[in-house]
């Protein structure tokens, strides 16, 4: 597959100043991709750019912007301006709080949820539409396992991935008669920054065997042509943290996919 | 159990203008509860609390809220002032759009997001704040088979029932040691003028055995100290719609929480 052809020639990164979202520009970069950097911290940004600019030759535009804010989906899209963005890589999403909901001001909540599910699905929208259009492209939404059930002590991420999940996967069953590929991967605990401040947080150790961020950005990349979902570490096939398989929520969402178009939905 | 006394003396119904919302409303009332019904339409909103005035004795408050908007949170604060309210009813939620998500314009998306996820986050933590402090309380959230996983055309609509599946979920570990009932009633196909509606616009029958709205709400009432979930038609450790009992999700979430709450939690 020419991966620049199918997702190219620019790709947008929303929280792309570290972990598996500067994984993903470093190897989307060396793939031939342009691209489009988006975080809140403009240093590591401008650093991240620099860097793949000399590595790979590709352009790239870096642009501020707290994805948490009501005008967020309006920055990001300024950043696209008219360049033709051919993958939205979706990596922000993490909780900095893991507060129990009660032992948090309701505006860190607001602002998770605002990030997590209204930004990102604004963000989808405007990807898919011009990709409709053009018969190609990808969406693919960095998940975590904590979709598949909720904990207290993490009730909101939890519900905002829940809602990630299953967006994916209503978005993977309308598009992809269009030819664009709606992939969410689902990570299990990962080796990043943000993970290594949160354990130094609590005075924690950080786990041996956790997943390594290039190697969880290469899998979302490969995987991208086989929606809707890949949970990290399991086999499409196998029933792992979810108690279902990749592949059995796919064959579901087949199939109730087709009961809906029957009974409700408008095309 | 004395329901007035764990649960009222104020209900709050979401959402309560036809449907299960009504009949949460005239339940709660025999029950000798006091309500304050919110909705969009005044009209219908008016009459129901005429009706149950009459038959029940009880004190009603109507306000007229488009849940969708920014500010439906305060308004529901405002309407609700500084009365003890035991008993938060979610029942708004439903998708009258039935779209591809390309289908229909963003806004259409945004508002249902805003009601389904954004209103009904910040009622539950309004609530849920005043409960914990007087160590008792409910919160029934109204749910759909369709947060057990997506389908092409009702896209966002399963979304945001996902993200409340885990959030009650969440919540319900959360609240429990606190004294307050978090329960989310997973609906099947219930017979709502809503309902008749969307299946007149497509011209299709309204299909026999669906679930009468009285009985959903009287299971609802029934099954609040019992949560997280309730599905429609399930025993509690039947293995249904979900592929997994609400028993079995329970022990999870149980599990899970323990150990966020070692691992990460702060209290």
């Amino acid at each position: 597959m020419d991966f620049a052809r199918s997702y190219g020639p620019w790709a947008v990164i929303a929280g792309a100043s570290e972990g598996t979202g500067a994984s993903f520009a470093r190897q989307l970069a060396a793939k031939g991709l342009n691209l489009i950097l988006i975080a809140r911290r403009e240093a590591p940004l401008r650093a991240l750019a620099d860097e793949v600019r000399r590595a790979n030759g590709v352009e790239v535009v870096t642009a501020s912007i707290d994805l948490a804010t009501l005008d967020a989906p309006q920055k990001v899209a300024a950043a696209c301006g008219d360049r033709e963005v051919g993958l939205l890589v979706f990596n922000a999403g993490a909780d900095p709080n893991a507060s129990y909901f009660l032992g948090a001001k309701y505006s860190v909540w607001a602002d998770l949820v605002q990030r997590n599910v209204n930004t990102m699905m604004a963000c989808a929208y405007a990807s898919a539409e011009a990709m409709v259009k053009r018969k190609r492209g990808g969406i693919l939404l960095l998940n975590s396992g904590a979709c598949y059930g909720a904990a207290g002590g993490i009730t909101t991420y939890c519900a905002s991935k829940a809602f990630m999940l299953c967006f994916a996967e209503g978005l993977w069953a309308e598009l992809r008669e269009h030819g664009v590929d709606v992939l969410t991967l689902v990570m299990s605990t990962t080796d990043t920054p943000e993970f290594r401040r949160l354990m130094a947080e609590r005075g924690l150790p950080v786990p041996p065997g956790i997943a390594d961020a290039d190697a969880v950005a290469a899998l979302g990349l490969e995987r991208l042509p086989h929606g809707p979902i890949q949970n990290w570490g399991e086999a499409d096939d196998q029933i792992g943290m979810a108690g279902v398989s990749a592949a059995q929520r796919r064959e579901r969402v087949v199939m109730v996919s087709d009961i809906t178009k029957q009974m409700f939905a408008k095309a």
